[in-house]
Parts: structure tokens; C-alpha cells; sequence
């Protein structure tokens, strides 16, 4: 076992442990430890929102979630000589939820799949499912299950949500102005565009005073994926995969945590994957220069590791860029696309018994894949969402016999 | 063999086969074969500009290439007791390029890839590639190569890109509202936002006179994907893949085209598939009022087939959603996020020695594919493109040794 | 389409066609085409008993079947400037049925699996069904199902059964000392332990007067592999596999056929895959000195293609190297493992409702996995038979619930 | 985590556990513990030659290995309401090493392959190589390298080698008597036929007294699978897979052990595999009847896992039943012809600058795929071994550029 350059008692908030992690982007974070490039270390990881989320029937504690303190990172680390322009290579040897017997957070043998509330930044099909809503899955080895989506097992394509390196102060600029930029778009907007910097909740390492206040006022929210890698909820970054982090910082400040123990292509419920705290291991290492060598300057890149679950059959739902509702066209929008391939798959599922709810949350959490399938053929993008059909227990393939329809039980709803 | 219910002289135009095809959407147009639901088919398909373009070492056909009569599509086939309301189940049984003795038009042997100008439609990267190029792809049994893009060879994942049902005339009438109020909020812009009726060079199967008129006023065109199917670009419908087509007019009158022996997620150039002529077989049947059963009704399922190329190892590219040349964010946006990291994967290959052009023709026709990643991490969506490292005959993956740097010819310009 | 070096007339027998093939090894088959390397060239091929079995429901065609006379292989084709040590590498680049409209011989949309009665061959499996049994299949694209094993259908694993260089003088009598050693051990042994040359029946291509009365002295039968290659039955030999086959006599002498349409591994009734005539493309070239370089001098080597069907879930039978009917044990005898392997799954899929006879038949043709699992743990040889799922159209899984018994017809029997 | 129902202290010999395990099959083994159907359940597991291999450069230990005491198992575990004719469903829900800081037994980090001399037991090329070498690979996530076979990492496609159910008194009988007969046969053998009950070294829980003798006496030794599953040394019990095992005693009394990070089909070395220590967790439940419903009455049946490493690309080896050192054939023989296919990648191997040993140690230890590819084709079994390119990192395909031959290290040889 590698060893362990940042730990968390499950049984203490972020906050309360001895080295405390982080919920901003900000290049004056300290340093929780600082290895040499070649090492293999373990860091532990709170669930992203420092579970506040209960292993119970109730989605009232979704619906009441405090997203301000969100999300709850473990580092940052520091490697040796990592400077600006280098590309940090890490190796993600293993990655898994926390020993069970711990206590009861979640990734202590369970993990959730939320839908938040549209008041509360709601999800990809907010304006279809505006409430919130809850399943608990069950993991037994690599497989989760749920009592709130029977029906239903997969093998977890386990990950971590988020990962990244710290922002030089120039690049945490241009964020705050472009960001701010589109906010002001549309300040009034029930969910936000974006999420300026807050000082409220704010949690910084074991920065205090005037560093802290740094951080408060100008730090980055952690939701989006940016340049230094982030939020990217890439359901592939699987155990065996090599990311290529871009250094903007002495150091590099490697960061993360958000843990999955499986998510479908776009996260669609925001909260869509399984999440759980736990643990992951990497291997980290440098290659000097190589944002320049590989032209690597606005994003990671990434080996996919080759033990994903293999999946043979699926269903295959389309969208086009159009909105059905008002027979409104717009151009060459893959967002629009998705989202109606997930309405599509929606539909389909609740010919079967499934609540919308249960599709969507469904959805979010099972291995599907979304694809963008065409964005020249104007004025419609296509996308497309692969379903494996072995996932289910019973036949969820089209046939002139029509759908199984069966009662498929209830997912968790808020009071 | 199935019977062949449309057939192609690849010596001649579409316009002067014996039984004509089309190129425009309209329930009025004749089926040029009726069959029985339960029946095998072949249906035999020109290329979709119906071979304007040549195996030579010049652009200028793309370039010149005449749009207004694509694509080229043969059909309609009416399938008996098709009513509005069933799903038309369609098995894609085989498809391949035309046998090369016959002549010398894509399909035959070869087949190619274009970037348009953006004066002529353009592409996904238009800006940044505003003209015209091409790449010959030589077929060898199922893998291709090119001497316009040397160093890499495909197995081809080949599909149609293009097939549909007819649209009722409501729903005719609906695309021809929504899309000509989305034209009116630019109507100058080049490329344009979407394309409407023409009466030029118009082609109408076996219809004349009036009829014929009726189609040249109101005939959707052929480039989006809509509610009857269309030209979804999407690569996986592989042999071996179910379909299950919506019937909106009595007999369904199904059509269509537009082979690709190759194609990546996006098919990014926009002629970005390796286009030939060629065959496709189909097995037809119904699933009467299947699409109330299955809640299917703006767009096509689909099953698709289990022999795709496997490939196991990738370099995967990331692009969020912003605007890195002004630092402008934009709002979700999976089309700018794909863009990006498309734009990102031409700038590794470039370190190769590929040039902009043969960068951006590779992804367009190579088996790539694009993920819909994370769209719920706002501001950023997050798209990603999976490269296979199998398709180059040099190590193309990330090292400290850095790139194999050498000298990889040129693709087809325009002069 | 490359050349067609090698023509067939499926209506005619091979020993009528204008350049006849021949059913012997020997490197005097006087050459029926000369290619150069670099080459892409077609050979025509008729089924492996020169169609003598009938799309019809009696196995007395096979009971009946005349075996001194297969197989029929069409060639042999001459390498420019093969030398013996060279490695002949041969690219398969497609290969198919006939077209259906020519006649009604094996190949043209349909194929056939035969159990061979003990005194006719045998099978794998000849003292538990010593009489012949039939399935026919009917080919609809890439898949095949029969009325005679209803409840399956597979896509092809379509391949050549059997290709080979000619060997060298030297190497045919090492081949004839040895097979006729064998036989001397047992000379009446019903099956022959093997078959030496025999004069009866032979067909040497355009040989006659005293080279062929040394074909038919001398030349080595077709059944076995031996190190020229030959009948393999390796069912990976699929579109897009690479083979690099030794080069044992001046001019390589490229011959073979047996084309299957799909098969399982070990053949196990014999003549169990789906038989067909057909066509096949390669792609020739040379590796001058390969089989000192490589160290290939006893078996060729081999790329598989990639684009076999994708099977994700298995039931897995295992068997060892017990006579469990007598309790005897056998040293190390992967034979006999995999014997009961197959055993063990004729017992299973019977609990289904198959006879015996369908459920050989059926893991003779479908694609099975065999695979040697343990050698070393002795004195119990371990191997085991991976039977994939998707191929039947009810659920073949064990569980509390019990088997789905049905009546599932039957095979064609021998009156 | 499941609950652990058979705990050991990894620096310890299993003789000296709290409740030791057993090296012996017997049914008057006492369970260590008794679980109801529908528990998980976690078993640690001593690596199985009771660590007597140390990770050193030095093959002596493999060479003077005690194999009387070997395998050491953990267990018996009693299902509660098992009978005989029950199928015992297996579900493995992860398995691993032993976390390393423990100490430094097999599976803390590490683990080895050996080659076993001849007069040690030898493995299934010891004709060719009948000294002791060994390879110590190092662990990182997934991921094997050893500093002995420099060139080569493997994701581990990790399982259990050994585990089963006690057999009845009348079971055990059986394979007392026909084992015994076999060693009749030639009881002098080096290596021996197969290995008879022995007193010496025998372990049986916490049996004692007469219990003990009696299991001395009659406990079948663990090396060869039987009808109670057993030293099935199968890769592909992996992590998801779904075992039914008969079950022959009350009780089922289910045991084993010997882990494997890796190992090729057929474990060719013997001590093939990646050897090691660890735990694994199961989910245990029944299906009452099993045997008699599904057929299942001499070995397992297995539903392997879905996330075994992707390969695509394979260099493929053939061998035939003949000995070609004294050209001689046997009959059928599949273990001969695996056998030759194995010579023939070693040798191959050898062309790249890999010593015989090397290559040996290799071809047990990687995921290597081994089939039976014919067993019909008189005299010649054809097996094949499938070797997956993606494990080395130089280019191992052939080509006429020829083998890129290299100083590739040694392994560790004995004294």
C-alpha cells in the first residue's frame, strides 16, 4: 500500500481533521505534504459534501443540502520540482470506498445518487424534475444495488470525480473575469449560470489570516472543470488510467476527491453519480516541458486504464437539437441533444414501471455511455445514449410483446 | 442475397437511373418498391453528392462541389401496412462499397474524406479551417489508408449515414416552420443557420408536374437529423444493428443513403466519413402501434450491432466549454466543449507532423469516439474524444521521450 | 475487388471446373496462378465435400458422405520469388458465402453442421453419438439460424477452416513416415487413428499421367494441421487476421478453403462448423528469411483480426482429465478435459429441452470458447468451454427458478 | 467489508494460526466456521506454499520448496442447510493482496513465479527446462513488473487458484482408488504420475487425534481439480464471477486458497501463476437441487466476471499433437499440442533477446490466452496461445524490419 500523504477520519468533518483539506482553487492553499516525482501515495477522501447526505428513505436531506462548503478536497499536494509548463503524469493505481466498518458516511458499504432541487442547482433536466430525490445503493464487491431502483445491478466503473492542480494567480483571474462575465448575463437566474467566489464556508487547507481571506475572496469554486483539470466527472478516469495534468503552478497542488463508485456519461443528475468517500492511489511523476512538447495547454489528456466492465448489447436512445415542446429549433446544440436522448431514455424506461425520477436517477448513476454523435448536419446536433441492457433483471429490449411492465417500488422523495 | 428494390447504375447520375431517387423529404414523393413487413432487401446508393468528387491529389471538387441537389437518396420504399403510430424495425444485415470494376466513383475501391469551405457549408472547425481539403481513402478489405494521411490505417466501422421514414405532412409542415424561424434570426450568416426549401435542382423520384412542384416548394432538406431519422451521422449503425424507425405517413416510404465506410463521433469535417457508394441489405418489419408502446416518438431507438473494431488503448482529449482565444465562457455548451477537444487533439497530432488539415480529416473519418461527459458542472460542460492508439503505426501515446516528429506528406488541397 | 486468381463454378464440381483444385499435399500440384508479392488476389472455393450434402431435413447425406475424395482446396497459387525459410504473410482481407442467386450448394444463403457417424470419421464425441445428425442454417447477413436448433442464432465468426504452403519433398515423407507409424499401432482402430495416402479419388489440379500417380502415391491427406499450416479450424482466422505461414518449397504454393460460416472451438462434431463455399481475399507479401528470424519453423503464427462479434457474459463448463463412467484417471490429457467439458454442457443445455444430437451440434458451430486452463496440476488435465449467452433467445443462466424447458424440434436424423 | 470468517496473521505459518486451515481434502475436517446462505463473507488466504519463497534473487527456495504441506488452505467453511446434490452459489466480490506494511510474505507488495525443478514436480515443459528458476514481480495498483523479466507489465486479471467443497466419504474413495491406480501404472515416474494421501506434513484444522490420522491417512492431496472443483488454476475466476459448485457432504464445507495476482491458461510453469497471499470475499448462497436440475454432477459451472483487462491485438502461436524433435505423432493429443505452442513462443520470445527461462516464466504468468482449436482434425490436436501485444513495451508483432533484440536482464537461477 502506498503511503498515505493525506488522511481523513471518516467519523470528522473535512473541517475537523488534523490536516484539513480544501472547498476553492487557489495557488495559496498550503501544501498538505509534498512528494517526489516517481512516488506512489494513498489519499483519503471525504465524500464530497462532507456527508451530509443519510443512508435512509428521505431526500429531505438533499433537498436541504449546503452546497456552499462544497466540494470537499483532500491536498493539495505538492511534488518536487513541478513548475510551470511541465505535465504532471499520474497513474491511478487503485481507488475504492472506505472499509465499512468505520462508521456510517457514505462509501462505508453504501454511496447515493441525488437529485437537487432546481432552488438548490438542480440537474440536467431541472425543468422536467424540479424536486429532489434520492436512491441508496448497497455495494456488495464491485456491484451496487439499490431498494429505491430494483431492477437493476452494476459493476462500478469507479472513479474520482475531481482532480486537479492549483491555478496560478493569473489563470485564477482570467476565471473569476470570465466567469463573472457570464453571471452578469443573467445575475437573477434560478439555477446560476456559474458560482462566483464565496467567503461563506470557505475551508483552506491550514491557510489562516490574510492568506485564508485570499482564498475567501477570490478562490474558485470547485463545480466546474477548468484548465487545471477539476470537476470533470469523466467516468473513465478508471483504475489503470495515466492523466496528463498541466502545471500552472510551482509545485503542481494536486487536489481532489468527489469519489464515484459508478456515473453515466454527463452526470445528468448532477449529483448523479454513486457517491461515497474512500480512498485512491496514484503514482505521480513529471515530464518536464510538456505542455509545450504535446501541446497540452487548455485541458489534461488521458489514458482510459482497460478493466471498464464490458458491456455487449444496449439500446440506444437519440436527440436532435430541438426543442419538442415548443417546435423551437436550436443551432447545433449537443447540450439540447442529450438532454433530449435522456427525456427519450426517460420515457422508454417508464413504459416498463420506473417513476421518471427512478429513470433519471437511473441514468445518472448506471455505466451509459453519450455520445455526440453528429454536430455539422445544421441546424441539428445528435447525440445519442448507449443503455447496456445487462444491467437490468429483466428483458428491457423493444420487441412486438411489448414492455414488462411491472411495479418497480419508489425512489426517496422530500416531504 | 436480398432482392435488390433499388438499383443503382454507379455509371450514371442518380438523376438518370431508371427509377430515380431523391433529395428532398416529402410524403408525396413515389415509393419506388412496395414490400412486405418480414422481407430481406437490398437497396443499392450513390454517393451522396452523387460522385462529384474524384481520386485525384485536388480539392477543388470539394471546393466547387454543388450542394444544392444532396443528398443524394435512394428510395422511398413503402412497406406494406405501415400506418402512423408503428415503429419500422429495420436489421442492417450488411452494407460495403460498390464491387470496383464497375467504374470509378467512390465506392469503388476508395472513397474520400473533404473539408468544406466555410463559403460552402464549412465544417465543425470552419473557423479555424475556412477552406477547402480532402483526403482519398484506399480500401483494402475492411481496413482503409490514404496517401493523403500516411502513418495510420483503419478497420472501417461502416454504416449508413443517412436513412428515415417519410414525415406526415404536419410534421413536414413543422420542420419547415421551426427551422425557417431559426434561419430568420440570421438570415445572412455564412455558413447559414439552416437550410429551406429550394427548388433548385430538386429531384422528386418518379413524381412530375404538380407533384413534383409540391415537393420543389415544400421538401424538407436532407441534412439534419429529425423526428423520421435522417442523417444522423451516427457510426454505430454497424451491421448487425436494429433500428426502430418512427412511420409518420401510410407505408412509411423509407429512404436514405449516404454510406461511410469510416466515420468518428461528430464526423467533424462535416463530409468527414470515409463517402462511397455502395449496398445495404436490410431485413423489414413492424411493431404495430409501437410507438405509444414504447414511448418512442421524436426520434429513432436503436440496438446496435457487437462487431465493431475493438480497440483497447486510447489517448483521450478534453474540451470544456469556454472560448480560450477571448476567454469567454459560455453556458453548458457540450458543442463549444467538443469542439475544443477536437481542437486539442489537432494540436497533439500536429506534434507529429501531421499539418491542421490532415489533423482534422483523420478525426473526422478515423473511429474516434466523443463523449458527452459531464454537462452539470456549470458553467463548464465537458466533452471528450477517445483517439486509438492502434490505428498509427508509430507510438502516438505521451512520453518523456516526447513525439515521434516526422515528415507526413499532404493531404488534397485546393488551389 | 482484387483479381480472381482462382474461379469457381458452384454449379459444377471442382473436378469439372477449368482449372481444377485438388485434395491432396504435394508439392508437385503444379501451380494454378502465379502472383507477385504485394499482391491482393480473390480465390473461389467450394465446400469442403465438393456439395454433397443437401439443404434438406435427412442426415443420410451425411451418414453417406464420400470422404477419400475432400478436402476440395482450390489451387495452389505460386509466390514470385518465395524461397523455402521465407515466411509467406498473408493478410485476410474479406471473405463471405456465395451470392445466393448462383445455385443451391452450401454457401449460397445457407450452410450445414454435420455429426459424422463413427464409421464415417467420427466426432469429438463418436462413442456417446456414433450416428450422423444434421443442422441446417439459414444465413441472414452476418447471422445464422436453423430450423432444426431453434432458440439460437449467432453472428459468424466467418473463416477459412484450412489454407496452407505445400511442403518441400523432405517434409512430406517425415509427414508420411510418422502418420504411418501412428497407424501401425493400431490399424483397424475404427476411427482410423490416421489416414495415409490413398489413391482413391485424388485430385491433383492440372497434374496428370505419371505426376499425378506420385500425387496419389504420396501425397499427404488433408485432415490434420501439420507444419504447413493446413486444416487448422482455428476460428479466429477472421477478415482482418494476419499469417505468417512458413515457406517449405520454391513458389510457397499457396492452396486451401474449407470456408466456415461460424464455428467453436475444437470443432467438435467434426465437420462442425457451419460449412460453405465462398470466397476469400488476401493480401500476399513475404518475409524473406522469416522463419529463421522469427524462430517459426513448425506451425505459422498468427494476428487475429479485431472485429469479432462481442460476447459479455458466459456460462463456463469445466472438465478434467477423468473417465468419470469408469473412474479412471488419465495423466494430463487436455483432450479428455475438454471432452467433458463438452459433456457437461450436452448434459446442461439438454435440461433446456435440446436432444443429445442438437445440443453437439449446437457447440460445434456456435461461437464457443475452449480453453486450456490448467496443464500442470496433475494428474487432472483442467479445461474449460465458455458457452456466450446472447446467442439464445431465452435465458440459458442457472438459477433457484430452474431451467425454461421447452420443445425445442429436433435435428435432422439419418433413416 | 464482509465479515471475516477465516482470519490469518500473515506473519505466521498457517500451522500456528488461532484456527489453523487444512492441506488435505476430507470430509472430517471441522468447519472453522458456519455461515448461513446469504452472507458475504471474507476468507484470508497464506500464500499457498506457506510463504517459504522470498523475494530475493535466488532461486534456491523454489528449488528446495517443501511441497508435501502444500496447499495450505483456509477453511472449511459450513453453509448452514447445505445437503448433498445442492449447488453452492459463489459469488467472488473482490479479492486481493495483503496490505503490504504487514511484513514481507508473498502478497505484501509482491509475489513470484517459479519454475519447479523435475524432481520437485517439475511443470509442463520440464523436458525442456528441468532446473528451478523463479521471477519476483512487483505490485503497483493493477499493475505486475519484475525486475526478472524486464519489458512486460500486466494488469492482473487476479483470482483464486484453489477453492471447493469437501467431498463425501464414497467422493473421496473414489479418488483414492483411481488415483492410485494411475500411479500404479508407472510408480516410479519422476515426476510422478500423481500424488497419493501422505502423512507427512498434513495439516487438517483443528482436527487432532484420530480425526487427524484419519485424514492423513485418506485426505486427498490438493494439486488436482476434482469433482469438488479444486486447483482449477482458471484466470477467469475473477472478481464478478458467479461459481456453482456441487456440493457432496452436509455442510458443503467450502475451502481453499492459493491466490494469483496473474497467470496465463494453463498456469505453465506450475507455479505459474503470480503467487501470493491475501483475502477474499464471497457471497455464498444455495440452489437446493442444483445438481440433478441443471446437470451439474462432476465439476463446477462458472459465470466469469465482465471486467477482465481488453486486449485486442495478439501475436498467436500454434502447436499439433506431433513430437517434432523425433517426429512422432500422437494421437489427438491436445495436451502435446498446447504443449508445442508454448515452444513455439518461447522460442519466439528468444528472437527479442529473452532467455528460454525468461520467456517460460513469462508465458505462465501473463494473460495468455490457451484454446483448444481442434480436436477433430485426425491425428493432429491443434491447440493455440494467444499472446496480447499491450503487455511489453517494445513492439513484439513481426514485421521485415525484424525483432528488436535486446540485453532483456535474467531471472533468478538456483545455485
Amino acid at each position: 500500500m502506498p503511503d498515505v500523504v493525506f488522511s481523513v477520519d471518516q467519523a470528522k468533518s473535512m473541517r475537523d481533521q488534523v490536516v484539513p483539506g480544501h472547498n476553492r482553487w487557489h495557488p495559496d492553499i498550503p501544501p498538505a505534504a509534498t512528494v517526489r516525482p516517481g512516488s506512489s501515495i494513498r489519499i483519503e477522501c471525504r465524500e464530497w459534501t462532507d456527508s451530509q447526505i443519510g443512508n435512509n428513505d428521505s431526500a429531505n436531506d438533499v433537498r436541504d443540502v449546503e452546497l456552499d462548503g462544497c466540494h470537499m478536497l483532500s491536498g493539495p499536494i505538492a511534488i518536487e520540482g513541478a513548475e510551470p509548463g511541465d505535465l504532471l503524469v499520474v497513474d491511478i493505481l487503485d481507488l475504492g470506498p472506505v472499509p465499512q466498518e468505520i462508521g456510517d458516511a457514505p462509501g462505508q458499504g453504501w454511496g447515493y445518487t441525488g437529485i437537487f432541487a432546481t432552488g438548490n442547482g438542480g440537474g440536467f433536466l431541472t425543468e422536467e424534475y424540479p424536486d429532489a430525490y434520492k436512491a441508496i445503493w448497497d455495494f456488495s464487491g464491485q456491484k451496487a444495488t439499490s431498494r429505491h431502483i430494483p431492477g437493476v445491478s452494476y459493476t462500478g466503473i469507479t472513479h474520482p470525480g475531481l482532480f486537479g492542480t492549483a491555478p496560478s494567480p493569473e489563470l485564477l483571474a482570467k476565471w473569476n473575469e470570465r466567469e463573472r462575465a457570464l453571471i452578469a448575463t443573467d445575475p437573477d437566474r434560478v439555477p446560476p449560470l456559474a458560482l462566483p467566489p464565496l467567503e461563506a464556508l470557505v475551508l483552506g487547507g491550514t491557510a489562516s489570516g490574510d492568506v485564508l481571506a485570499g482564498i475567501a475572496r477570490d478562490g474558485a469554486r470547485t463545480v466546474p472543470p477548468r484548465e487545471n483539470g477539476g470537476n470533470h466527472d469523466i467516468k473513465n478516469f478508471t483504475r489503470g488510467s495515466r492523466v496528463f495534468y498541466p502545471v500552472h503552478h510551482p509545485g503542481a497542488l494536486f487536489s481532489g476527491g468527489d469519489l464515484h463508485f459508478s456515473q453515466g456519461d454527463g452526470e445528468i443528475t448532477f449529483c448523479g453519480a454513486i457517491e461515497m468517500g474512500g480512498f485512491i492511489d496514484f503514482h505521480v511523476d513529471l515530464i518536464k516541458g510538456g505542455m509545450e512538447t504535446y501541446g497540452v495547454t487548455t485541458n489534461p489528456i488521458l489514458m482510459p486504464g482497460n478493466v471498464e466492465p464490458r458491456y455487449s448489447e444496449f439500446v440506444t436512445f437519440i436527440g436532435i437539437s430541438v426543442d419538442h415542446e415548443t417546435n423551437t429549433n436550436r443551432y447545433n446544440d449537443a447540450t439540447l441533444a442529450y438532454k433530449n436522448a435522456c427525456l427519450n431514455a426517460v420515457e422508454y424506461l417508464k413504459k416498463f414501471g420506473y417513476s421518471g425520477p427512478q429513470a433519471y436517477l437511473l441514468l445518472g448513476s448506471a455505466p451509459i455511455e453519450g455520445r455526440v454523435s453528429g454536430v455539422v448536419d445544421i441546424p441539428n446536433a445528435c447525440c445519442s445514449l448507449y443503455l447496456p441492457t445487462a444491467i437490468f433483471d429483466f428483458d428491457i429490449t423493444p420487441s412486438a410483446a411489448g414492455p414488462v411492465r411491472a411495479d418497480r417500488g419508489a425512489c426517496a422523495v422530500s416531504s
